[in-house]
């Protein structure tokens, strides 16, 4: 349907939507829960905040009085960073001493306790160092090409930029190389380090790699032309630890009409151990849960169950992600839709959805009403990392905020509480609430 | 015409598109320009910054190799804040000398040298004023009404606010007060004050007001309730000198086809005298001023002359628009369109547009190409202070960004540089690109 045709419907939608805008943005409530999330830190996959923050949530549904909360068991890998981190150039006419701002890639392995001290090679890709041949050998690689900063979207962009952080090591290390250094996959031009995950691949040596800043990776460079025998000391100290048990954190709000309806809300409560994962993902997570608390705010009983879901481990594994839709299948569990906010509480710009297009023409149908939270368009597209496991729903939806900021915060010590504007935070759980809301009582 | 229906033209224009996105985006040069206009100051009307700020505009305009630039005079008012600015709670039993923050209001008087000292009488709007009867003679008056944001546009909350500000001196005169303390109209919490113009009225007497930042509004007024007698002395030195010479600042890129049609891509050049008109409106002029640069740097001749203008005195008198416009219909210059940028350097939503319906419609056709610049639409409405003034153009426009943060930084200490994301003012810079191109070549 288009926007529905029993004029007392409609009008019922428009005001509903229009309180859930400003019930959210005069309360912002999520934001100050952010606040206290914030409070406990990062929240690593395994990590002592993260059983923290785990129990902080499940405290948080329980008190806003969700009508069923659960821990669900996951096993997750258990990286940790360990204490030294740091690398110097220490061979050079020039600039002995320089310390560099690196942090190590999520997963990766230590070096030597005294460090691997080695010669620089800066390349820009993966053909540039194949094209090195042997000398690459026993060098460190910097990878060192900027941000594609000219497409509008910065995800798209980040998509352009980030095999060098990905695959950098195994290429490094196929061209002999001793470790890596990667050039901070980030928009926002500063000496800030941005981790993220590392694959490595069976079969080729596994090598340390580390982000290293915009600034020092531009000085590094600078650096080589004057004195291309430099040498750089990295010292790392991060290990894989066995895996560990975690949890989902799993609130209900059960439905009226169709309890045994699920419609998934969802964000990935894990976050990169540096900064507080304020975007990327606590925000997400908390704009998830004011959809069913804005529901109780006023006063609405959805005709099918809003799950709120906070999945662990997104970052490195989506364990959480798997585990859940695993056992949604196992359960033979009926989800209508699922939705995760996991692009930073920016301002709303549209939904992504995976679904035919009949699910797309339905909900470009309410537009009418997504347009009170600033919610521009409905588009076929990615859904989320987390709900796009799940097997059996009818529409996977990501929301979609303005992404250009996105990506000045992330993976790094800029992600914290300062970073988030409420009203942009409290824009995006309303658009939510209201697209749940149109889901709860029309189905699709 | 709905996008051009010529599949050449349509393919041309998607590329120019594409290509102007991508330029702004990776060179930056506007933002980095906003780096150096930050470094002059703020550009309060009549202020010493404001000239070197103008000469700095002309010889960019001369560097950049626009074929004619242009210093307008125009008379602009001349208040000056002065070095006294403060305001202590100095009778309390409770909390005597604690400071507030505030700041004078754009055109208040000063207070006596040895301030004014009152009792302190708070209301939310005038209709508690007047409801007081005689309860606020003699005092000071705390318009203590909290911004509007409930409402998902902060322009339309900023108006249902700022009556307290501009209206707030006159109507606490009424009502016997002795001075105004205003709540800073602002959407993040903090104690900054935000400053604004202030309007007096003949017949009315001329007090002294200042705003105050929202923490101390909200001390000021737990203290009250706490201490209902307790003084507040404020003083302040602001002064309006006579009128002085100023200018606006025009440059112009000559079209190849129609040299005497020309479309107007504006700012306003002054500033408050806090932060340094980083948002408001720097941004918006260099924003401006990167059009006819991108079209150069590109190597597209308009056929019609793109004209560049910074305007002076937007803030407190509007007196740079208003000799624009009476100079153009003078000399009977024809005006196709004129753009403004003046909602800050925000990611881009839409274009507002002053025109009839054709126009409007004319516009939304070009939407396929305006979308690389993340343009959702294109609607009727305002275009921008300085702009629609003028009287002949087809269409007044205004470029309107995302507006959740503006009205953060607003007027304040805050509107600096740093407040300035780089990709979200150089989208700006695009899509304004876009459409002057568009409307250069094609008329309306």
């Amino acid at each position: 349907m288009a926007q529905s045709n029993q004029p007392d419907r409609h009008e019922h939608y428009l005001q509903t939507a229009a309180a859930l805008v400003e019930k959210s943005l005069r309360e912002q409530k999520g934001y100050r829960w952010l606040g206290e999330l914030c409070e406990l830190g990062p929240r690593l996959s395994g990590s002592q905040n993260s059983y923290r923050a785990i129990l902080w949530a499940k405290a948080k549904m329980e008190a806003l009085g969700l009508d069923r909360v659960i821990l669900q068991p996951v096993m997750v890998p258990n990286w940790v960073r360990g204490k030294v981190e740091e690398a110097r150039v220490i061979e050079s006419t020039r600039v002995k001493g320089r310390k560099l701002a690196v942090a190590a890639l999520g997963g990766s392995i230590a070096t030597p306790k005294e460090g691997i001290t080695a010669e620089v090679v800066e390349v820009k890709d993966f053909a540039e160092l194949a094209a090195l041949g042997e000398k690459g050998r026993g060098k460190i690689v910097l990878f060192n090409r900027p941000f594609a900063q000219h497409l509008t979207n910065t995800f798209a962009g980040y998509g352009k930029t980030v095999d060098q952080r990905v695959h950098g090591a195994v290429e490094a290390a196929l061209a002999g190389g001793v470790a890596a250094l990667v050039r901070s996959v980030t928009t926002r031009y500063d000496n800030v380090p941005h981790t993220g995950s590392l694959n490595y691949r069976e079969g080729v040596a596994q090598i340390p790699a580390a982000a290293i800043g915009q600034i020092d990776a531009d000085f590094l460079s600078a650096a080589l032309k004057q004195d291309p025998r430099l040498k750089v000391r990295l010292k790392l100290s991060c290990q894989t630890l066995p895996d560990i048990q975690s949890y989902n954190v799993i609130g209900d709000l059960l439905g009226s009409q169709f309890p045994d309806e699920y419609i998934v809300v969802a964000g990935h409560y894990d976050s990169w151990d540096k900064g507080c994962g304020a975007h990327d993902d606590g925000a997400g997570c908390l704009q998830a849960l004011e959809v069913p608390d804005l529901f109780k705010r006023l006063e609405l009983r959805p005709k099918r169950t809003i799950r709120c879901v906070f999945y662990i481990n997104e970052e490195n594994g989506i364990r959480g992600a798997l585990k859940y839709a695993q056992e949604a299948d196992s359960l033979g569990l009926k989800h209508l839709a699922a939705i995760e906010s996991d692009r930073g509480a920016f301002t709303p710009r549209g939904f992504s959805v995976e679904g035919d297009s009949a699910v797309i023409e339905t909900l470009r149908g309410w537009l009418p009403y997504l347009e009170k939270a600033d919610i521009d368009w409905v588009r076929p597209g990615g859904s989320g990392v987390d709900v796009s496991q799940i097997k059996n729903a009818k529409a996977l939806i990501g929301y979609v905020p303005d992404s250009q900021r996105y990506f000045d915060f992330h993976h790094s010590d800029k992600d914290v509480y300062e970073a988030v504007n409420p009203r942009e935070m409290q824009m995006g759980a309303a658009a939510m609430a209201i697209l749940v809301y149109l889901l709860s009582e029309e189905g699709i």
